[in-house]
């Protein structure tokens, strides 16, 4: 390949991209105004990574988990977002779309380079690794905090089903790892209760 | 402090930080819908500099132009946006505002953290670093490929001023350390012209 057809190919791979900008997540930004997207939640998670980086245990490369999180929502441009309380259909749908998906759009990019991108995107996905497993956490803490964070406006009228324990058995094995954010997470759920945002049962 | 302390200061400056998706841009998405905000610009100029990475000279910190990148808009939230092609006058209030800004919103983090922060933003600022140069040379090109790149649909009826000459001569000092950025800049605007997206003389 020529230089200039590589570089072709990646910046058409980077407007591509932009579309990131318009998949909407289920989450509403903190004060409420509108849905959050994919592009704008890959930002915050990054930088709440490199915030919350010294929850982490020792010897986790950073570095890395900033490059999972930038890049673990893009396939969703080809096979869209889904809210972490769906079915378990839904969900394994959801993984075979996104399969095909990542080999779609990583595929845009240069060989070597699509299939590193694509390695980002598994070991995001296989969760089995430290870093992936703190990108996770992040990412399962990141919507709490939106939602359910001092000055958030909570989501019992969209999802009256979201109790505080139902919350809590859903995020425990996202978290649960890093005791810090675990705490976080909890403390924010109870504050949530007793400020009248959350559910603790159904009503 | 108590560490609980520490981790609410970092939470609370991770919620005000939300606010950097409610901060617009003058630069429109690819496909024209809606402007673009400031924390979904943030993350595509990441994910360029990650694919782009090859073309920043040997020994350029790849990981350091990533953090620039993530923190370096953040204190619009205080400051706001400006177009490229703003006054002198206008540019030289930004700045001071600018600093102002990064002293509050930084200052929420533990003392320590937020020097660090600082320290990031103040070496994109400065651009004295290879990183720094970098990370504003993806700052400059961005915008170019989502208004003129293949699709764009160009801005001249919102910015009649900017014609192919006037864009070359704001981008060029921006770009032309990085040859193979300043290339597809160029050849970005030449294309626009040959689609009639951009003149080359003031109409």
């Amino acid at each position: 390949m020529l230089p200039q057809e590589r570089l072709a190919q990646q910046i058409e791979f980077l407007l591509v991209c932009d579309q990131l900008k318009s998949v909407q997540r289920t989450t509403l930004l903190h004060d409420g105004t509108r849905a959050e997207n994919s592009a704008e939640h890959s930002w915050h998670l990054a930088l709440m990574a490199l915030t919350l980086g010294e929850y982490a245990p020792a010897g986790t490369d950073l570095n890395k988990v900033l490059r999972l999180l930038l890049v673990h929502d893009l396939i969703e441009i080809e096979a869209g977002d889904l809210h972490f309380d769906a079915t378990a259909a839904a969900l394994a749908q959801k993984a075979a779309d996104e399969e095909a998906a990542a080999h779609t759009l990583f595929g845009r990019l240069p060989q070597a380079q699509g299939e590193y991108f694509y390695a980002l995107w598994q070991e995001f996905e296989a969760q089995a690794t430290l870093e992936a497993r703190f990108a996770k956490a992040i990412d399962a803490l990141q919507p709490m905090l939106l939602t359910w964070g001092e000055g958030g406006l909570g989501c019992t009228d969209r999802f009256p089903e979201l109790t505080l324990e139902r919350v809590l058995r859903l995020k425990e094995p996202r978290l649960n790892e890093f005791p810090a954010l675990w705490a976080v997470a909890q403390a924010t759920l109870n504050r949530a209760c007793a400020a009248g945002i959350l559910n603790k049962q159904p009503t």
